[in-house]
């Protein structure tokens, strides 16, 4: 029998994400988006666990569905960790990926190459009405280019390098970021967890 | 005889506001403005005391005078102390003081009251070339306000509301401000040092 499991976000490109994650483990189980009809939920916690808990519970609440809902974003060091929790909200207003990563470039315009460590982090929930809960965290340790590079993924992909590597994970291919994302990390250990329910 | 110092800021606002400091402390100091012709020294430093010794330092060198330099800016703990060393550049250019405060009020909107804490600091750093430096660092502790108030002061001080008062720091009279804000309490120390020397 297929789980099927609603995924807490209006964010498409994490939903395609997710998809392309869960399915290169086999994991039998059906992403539902989210129902246009559902409330928006004010990420309001200090962290990303908080926030992925806080969607994941009042979306498996509403629906009486299974729900898994991930809160990620970047940390930088010379930013004291934020973004942070303010990720998709960092310019002002939500979604704004032009914008958040231009104000990001521009505060690190003067931060020296020795000192633009950052990390992509992402904790994904999963919560069943009635039965359980249970959270997961991927870290992906990089550095911060100078300016934007590639068309792939989403966010702040375009000015992150991850370690080790040359390119920005714009510039991976999907399957080579999957294999070492934040958001592969969490999302293929929530999926041992769910198959081993 | 009066001791003459070079203050190391293009920003009008300090000179004023150290000034009055400095006189109602009865110091016999006089206030340089910086050389039109000085450089420009980039804060480079992550930390407030770091950029007031560069700049102070470096005023110092090309000069031949003694210098003082402050840095201060805005931690907000929501933000992980961030603008911090930022605070005038925050939303990417230098010294916009309307955007910088937006974009905070615009990252602290979903932030609930109970977690609107912040500082204002400031560092202030005096070099006597080949003889002397000294630095000293005032916090004002406060909270954010929702929305703009009061027109005195610069920077982010109509948004933050110190410990105990109900006023913001730009809502309060400039003397009122000066008795418990950092640069007063930077400036009043620093004085006092310069006195005894």
């Amino acid at each position: 029998m297929t789980d099927r499991v609603i995924l807490a976000t209006r964010n498409a490109h994490k939903v395609d994400e997710v998809r392309r994650i869960l399915a290169a483990h086999r994991l039998d189980v059906e992403i539902v988006p989210l129902p246009d009809d559902a409330p928006d939920v004010p990420e309001t916690e200090s962290t990303f666990a908080g926030n992925a808990l806080l969607k994941a519970r009042a979306i498996a609440e509403i629906t009486g569905m299974p729900a898994i809902a991930d809160d990620s974003g970047l940390c930088v060091d010379a930013l004291n960790g934020m973004p942070g929790v303010l990720s998709a909200r960092w310019a002002g207003g939500h979604g704004d990926d032009a914008a958040n990563l231009e104000l990001v470039l521009g505060q690190m315009a003067d931060v020296p190459d020795g000192r633009r460590g950052a990390q992509f982090v992402c904790a994904a929930a999963w919560v069943v009405p009635g039965e359980r809960e249970q959270f997961v965290e991927g870290v992906l340790e990089g550095t911060l280019a100078r300016a934007p590079r590639g068309t792939n993924g989403f966010g702040y992909d375009p000015i992150f390098v991850p370690g080790g590597y040359a390119l920005t994970t714009a510039e991976l291919r999907p399957e080579e970021k999957d294999a070492i994302s934040h958001r592969g990390q969490a999302f293929r250990a929530l999926a041992q967890v769910m198959a081993s329910r």
